[in-house]
Order: C-alpha cells, then sequence, then structure tokens
C-alpha cells in the first residue's frame, strides 16, 4: 500500500481527504495549478469556508505542489478537482505520472451552466462518465470511482451520516479496488459493495441529481445512502 | 380519496401494484392493449413468472379493460407499463381521460437495445425524465413520480427489503402527492421524502443504473435505498 498519497484540488473535497490522510499517517501532497497563487489566495470558498492559506496554517504537514510534482510524487492519486476541469487537470499534471499507479476519483461532471440545480455535463452520464473518460485518459493507470456520492464531511467521517451508510466502488484492476477500499476502511467505512468495472461509476454520478434534490429536501448535506438489504 | 384506481400495464409491477390495491380494499381496474390477447396469452413471464391469466384466476377481483376504458373508469390511475412505450399507451388510453386525475408514474425509461444492463433512453435523462414528459402529455393531469426506484415485490412490501427504505415523491400538485404518500403509507412505506416538483423525477430515474449494478454486486433484487441521516 501507497506511503505517499498525492491529492489533486485544493477545494473542500481535496483539503478533507488530505487532512484525513495526513490523520491517518500518509505523507500528502496537494496539488494545485499554480502554487503561489493558491497560497496567497484570500478568498473564501464559495459556501463561506476559510481561505486555502487558513487552512494550510493547521495541516502543515500536507505540502503544497503543482499538479506536475504532486502527481509525480505520488504513489497513490486522489482526483478531487471540480467535475468540469478534471479532465485538463490530468493533462497538465502529465499523464504520464499516473502510469501504474491507483487513481482514486471522486470528482463529478456536474454542469452549472443550466442553472441550479445543477445536471451532468453533456455527454457524461447514462452511456458513459467521466469516470470513464479519466480511464481512457489515463490508459496505464488504474482508476478507481468512489466517495462522490457524499458531502465531504461524509465522505472522511461516514458516521457523520447518522446511520451506517453505504459506500460504493467501480474500476477495472482488483488491486487498485482493493487499495481505495483499504482506505474507505481506515476513513470509517464498514458497508462498501463493488460495482464491477468502471463503468459501474455511471450509476455513482448519476447519483447527484437524487442527492441534491434530497438535499434540499432535507435541508441538510449530512446524509449518505445505505442499501437496506 | 379514490377508491377506484385504474392500473395500465399487466406486467410484474402492474400485477403486483393491482393485487396489493385490491388487498387494500379498493375496486382495480388494469387495463391492457387488447384483453383477448392479454387473457389468451400463455406466454411465462421473461422472468419466469406465470402467465397474466393463471395470476388473473388468483385475483378475480381485479378487472381486466383496455387501456382506456380502464383510464376513463379509475378515478386515480397507476402507469406502470414498460417505459419505452409508456407515452404510446397513453395515447392509446385518451389523454381526456386523465384530467384532473393523480396519476401515478411508476415506469422507467429503460433502453435494452444497447446491451445489459440497460441504459435510459436517449433524451429522458438529465436534462428530462419519462415522467416529465408524461405531464406534458397530460397537461390537465397531476403526475407523481414513485417507487420506480425499487422491484415489485419491494413496491408493495417495503420490509422485504429488510429494513426500512426511503420512497421519494416527485409531483407538481401537493394534492397528488398527498394522494401518493397516503397509498406509499398504506403499502408499508413510512419514510417518504418529497423531492419537490416533477422535475424531481429525473433524480429518480437516474438511480436506475446504480439499482441495476447494485442487483449485480449483491445477487438480489430484495434491497432498497435508504437516506441515512
Amino acid at each position: 500500500m501507497a506511503k505517499r498519497i498525492a491529492v489533486l484540488g485544493t477545494g473542500v473535497v481535496g483539503k478533507a481527504i488530505a487532512a484525513k490522510l495526513v490523520e491517518t499517517g500518509y505523507d500528502v501532497i496537494i496539488g494545485t495549478r499554480d502554487v503561489a497563487k493558491t497560497e496567497s489566495n484570500r478568498e473564501r470558498t464559495a459556501m463561506g469556508g476559510p481561505p486555502f492559506s487558513d487552512w494550510h496554517k493547521l495541516h502543515q504537514k500536507v505540502k503544497l505542489e503543482t499538479l506536475r510534482e504532486a502527481a509525480r510524487s505520488g504513489e497513490l492519486i486522489f482526483v478531487c478537482t471540480n467535475g468540469a476541469v478534471t479532465l485538463e487537470a490530468i493533462q497538465l499534471a502529465g499523464p504520464d505520472n499516473f502510469d501504474g499507479k491507483t487513481v482514486i476519483d471522486v470528482s463529478n461532471p456536474l454542469d452549472f451552466s443550466r442553472g441550479m440545480p445543477p445536471s451532468l455535463l453533456p455527454g457524461l452520464s447514462n452511456t458513459n462518465s467521466l469516470s470513464e473518460e479519466i480511464q481512457k485518459s489515463l490508459p496505464r493507470a488504474h482508476v478507481v470511482k468512489t466517495l462522490n456520492i457524499v458531502n465531504f464531511e461524509i465522505m472522511v467521517n461516514p458516521k457523520k451520516a447518522g446511520g451506517d451508510p453505504t459506500m460504493f466502488v467501480a474500476g477495472n484492476n482488483p488491486q487498485a479496488k482493493g487499495d481505495a477500499t483499504a482506505l474507505l476502511k481506515e476513513f470509517g467505512w464498514t458497508d462498501i459493495i463493488d460495482l464491477g468495472d468502471i463503468s459501474g461509476a455511471r450509476g455513482m454520478e448519476m447519483l447527484l441529481p437524487i442527492w441534491l434534490r434530497t438535499w434540499g429536501a432535507t435541508k441538510t448535506g449530512y446524509f449518505g445512502f445505505k442499501v437496506v438489504r
């Protein structure tokens, strides 16, 4: 199992995963397009969270590097970028830097251009998915889709959902799914269902519309989906 | 609340709903394209179930009529047809026969033409849904989407999922959602979330891909989705 993990993306998801990985004992490099810009950015997040630099002061063990440096040094890579720019970020990070590695894709192909709640990006649902496109961009990496179906706090603390929610994994490589499953267990997930090959990501990404509507109906993002059986 | 309920469709879903409604005390008319053909059909169902006529002998209180007769006499109408022909079936039933009525849409826009597992029909997911198209076809009816996210036995017996699964409703008319919710409670559902207007059906129909994959992974259709919160 990897000791040094790269997390691509400095949004709420990337920060939550990076912090949890450090807490769990991994060396963590978080990757961004422009290190100086990210470090000096004083804007609060869209949801009112602290600027990256404030967060970084509290999580100094997380190294901040370029996407390329992070992808190169990570033995395992989390993709936590905004889904609309994920494929571009992977190009910036250098596809060769993912070769032979387990790549855990947490991103969602959300399309905010048609108003709220967002839909999924054209061409990336139903008969395709963002994870499948990532796998096509990285033919020698082992992409696993997981965690995208809950909010960032539940990702790393599933008990916060108030129950024992189910998490899914999908990917073509059993070893990579084993890596992802081991990490999920370290995050606190106990009910994990393997949906098969990477095309199982379709169903996971297509959960977003009902996730968003349930959020609107229940007025809380602190929930998860449990497969009761 | 309606006393006389029409169920359009003689497949496993229509039969399960019709039987449960009779058991619950309603007068039930099940609608089909061709009454004589349905009555004389000796073929078993795709899943190996008995032919309609055998089922009908055990459920003689259910009246079998044409789609048009059923829609005309039902005070409330369940749409349980194959999603690929639902809009056509509604035209055959006569859109005027739905005016002012609560129409509970249980159908799924599954596309089996691209192999298994099925995807959703082109143009009927993400930024649209089958329920929204039904509502457009029936502008003076009150369409409610529900029950499409579980198998036919769980629909009318949610406890069979082995837990207390969540059911969703979506529709534009609060009174019609009230009718649907009352029926859901009679079927045994206790955790019901209102997703808002009929566009909430998108998320419910987009649950099918993960439902199908979960079925494949767990080797059982006896499950439901619980929103743990």
